[in-house]
């Protein structure tokens, strides 16, 4: 058992629910659904992302006999209980809208139809997967945004929080647009391209800055991207048309340089001048140092002629928006809808669909919020799609490609305003009458 | 092996600077500093944290065959350097600030003093473990300075970037003086007291309130604390007062209530008042929602009757500031010192030690940061310490109440400005005049 699938990774309330549901016997259906509440000023959409590790988390849920035995052993629990436990599987049904899917406030991205303590249990680490990919992946998409064309790497492993974190980042990264990570790791384990070359150490643990960059050019002679700013950003510049020649006449060519701190616009200026002149017009210069979306565009706008981005710590952590307001909530149970009317946080009853409509160009019209089964079939696309039928896969895992390609395709689709970075009019999501109709119902019946 | 502890949980680059140190033979002793550079205007201090994850981290450090076997078939390396790093293990030295220890930028907490090549290639995780650790640790002693005497417990896991992030979160916040967790895996693998009671759905999937909080004070008799905001928060109350005489005649005590919603104070107030006159002036009352050191201080201020409070979100995601600006830095190598001096990003030579000094009443007055070796042996308490030698650990694991002990000495011995949740000047770190001597040498040498 690893940590991060271990089905004590969960708060400890859903274990104490668990108990009063075996108590009371109250195993009926029950029907959740996870959606962000509201959306921070600095994000106009959302990419849905997460579902894949959600569905390999519940196909393989279940407690350890170690996990049983220590269970028992805390003396919160009864026999009967640990019992039951050691038998829980996850049989229930998902819909979901696939990775990639562009999505708003108030709309399910999950649906979860189960046995109430099947669907209870899992709701920690369903927000906990759901919720982070879904964060890096709309902050991500932010950059493809802001730097059209250019080549962005996410280089955040090290400030992630954690190593689920780091992995997790890449993989939303790369699914949002970015053409790979710094993490190895994500390459072993997904197939995201790695890229990489040297950090300030090598620099400092030669004598010479040209040495080691002849070195390193050497010893990887089909990556050579040359750090520059450890001591003199346009002296180290200087030395890369100096040692070029050599390089050449030894097969090797060099295909960028990377700048680190100090005003990166003014430095890729000077450093462009000093490579073109050096008759080196085809290195590109690549950029890195606490970037984010906001830098990129006016890098960009500024005309920095910077061909590559590193972003690293901001986009792996989400620093302008570190979290969303999401939640994982009960809309039915024993076939009853439900409804939460806490203050500033109450919910819409029932299992829901999202329909999504167009205009005659194809560009994104209106969404539509509605009640599973209606009486009349909504027009538009049906978001929400079913992904597992009693804890089996309906399908395997889509590529990358496909999430790539369905992430591109939608962002062409998003009415202008919202592609832009500053805060946007929000977009229409509609209530259906029979939805607006049942929470009214529901509200009766529960005062 | 666990993705968590994978050696190619690393950025690419340390693998191929390891190329080009294999290839030139430089494996000469190197020595690293981790640090933080400059502080967010939100923290006065800093906690060190994370060291026991790193250590095992650096015990445990080896590449297993099909990770070899897959570094060889990529064809960015030679199969020499592949057999090299089949054999490579972490046989370095490591001195630290035990965990626990309060510390401000330009402080070194941990030295590593290893072969080049070991002390690179590590240096993706190591950061990666501090910084997340001493992040959390340090935003939580900020709740426990705003809320003396009050029960906190970290409540993030859910909205943690990922599984690590939770669990790490949970023993941050414990080792800066949180009571415990609702993190269950944390009392299970840590020993961290797990605290937890019911979800709005427990309540929602029954068809009375009344009868939820009955039903689930029998299935958890000692641990009875029920939330009242999902409908209305003091008709949930009255429902409490109404149920407790049964209860007690059952033998059952309700030990508190919960608060998650709207305004937190005033709700607390009207409850108090609705148990106090219900005659169950005991039972206690327990807030959460998007709570933080500042939403605490406000909240305890304005005279509201809160007994503890679940804190978690913006402590597991360090909403206000959700990274440091850290490093690990080469600050010498086979003998010599090195310096990087990137612009706003320069570092201060040489393997070092800090020395903190005190006043007569036990508060600290100042710390002096110097080269590990200088003729006179400065005054003050020597913060760093020795942990591993040649790849071994010197002494067991401290125990939780080892650390917390010395988090609370610590935080008495801060000066008073500092305790608060304001900016205050910074804490005086002088550098010694032989550092300050030798990074004018090291400056002159690579000009």
């Amino acid at each position: 058992m690893s940590s991060n699938t271990s089905a004590l990774l969960t708060d400890l309330y859903q274990l104490t629910m668990l108990q009063g549901y075996f108590d009371e016997g109250m195993e009926q259906t029950a029907v959740f659904e996870f959606y962000i509440r509201k959306k921070p000023p600095q994000r106009n959409f959302f990419i849905a992302a997460g579902l894949e590790q959600l569905l390999l988390y519940l196909e393989q849920l279940e407690l350890s006999p170690d996990e049983l035995e220590w269970m028992a052993g805390t003396g919160r629990f009864s026999r009967g209980f640990i019992d039951y436990l050691s038998r829980l599987r996850f049989t229930g049904d998902v819909d979901a809208m696939p990775e990639g899917t562009i999505f708003f406030p108030n709309e399910p991205i999950v649906r979860v139809t189960a046995p109430l303590p099947q669907a209870q249990l899992i709701e920690t680490r369903l927000i906990n997967l759901l919720h982070f990919q879904t964060l890096i992946a709309s902050k991500a998409a932010r950059s493809v945004l802001a730097a059209p064309g250019k080549l962005l790497i996410d280089f955040g492993l090290r400030r992630a929080h954690g190593a689920e974190a780091g992995l997790m980042a890449a993989r939303a990264a790369y699914l949002a647009g970015f053409a790979g990570t710094s993490n190895v790791l994500a390459e072993y384990l997904y197939g995201i391209p790695a890229y990489g070359t040297m950090a300030h150490s090598f620099i400092q643990a030669h004598d010479d800055e040209a040495d080691a960059f002849i070195q390193f050019a050497h010893a990887q002679p089909n990556n050579v991207v040359l750090l520059l700013d450890t001591y003199d950003t346009e002296a180290a510049a200087a030395k890369v048309v100096s040692i070029a020649p050599r390089l050449k006449s030894a097969g090797i060519e060099i295909k960028g340089v990377r700048l680190d701190s100090g005003d990166l616009g003014e430095h890729a200026k000077k450093v462009r001048k000093i490579l073109d002149e050096g008759a080196l017009p085809e290195v590109k210069i690549w950029a890195s140092g606490t970037l984010d979306e906001y830098l990129l565009r006016d890098l960009l706008a500024s005309g920095a002629p910077i061909d590559g981005f590193g972003v690293g710590t901001r986009l792996d952590t989400s620093a302008d928006a570190p979290y969303l307001d999401c939640a994982y909530k009960l809309q039915e149970y024993a076939g009853r809808a439900r409804r939460k009317r806490s203050e500033g946080k109450a919910t819409w009853p029932g299992p829901k669909q999202v329909y999504r409509r167009s205009g005659a160009d194809g560009g994104w019209t209106e969404d539509l919020l509605t009640l599973i089964e209606e009486d009349d079939r909504p027009e538009g696309e049906a978001l929400l799609q079913p992904v597992m039928r009693g804890g089996k896969r309906l399908t395997p895992a889509p590529s990358f490609t496909e999430i790539r390609k369905r992430v591109t395709d939608q962002i062409a689709r998003l009415p202008e305003p919202m592609k832009r970075l500053e805060e946007a009019p929000p977009y229409p999501v509609r209530l259906s009458a029979a939805l607006q109709q049942l929470a009214r119902e529901v509200d009766e019946r529960s005062r």
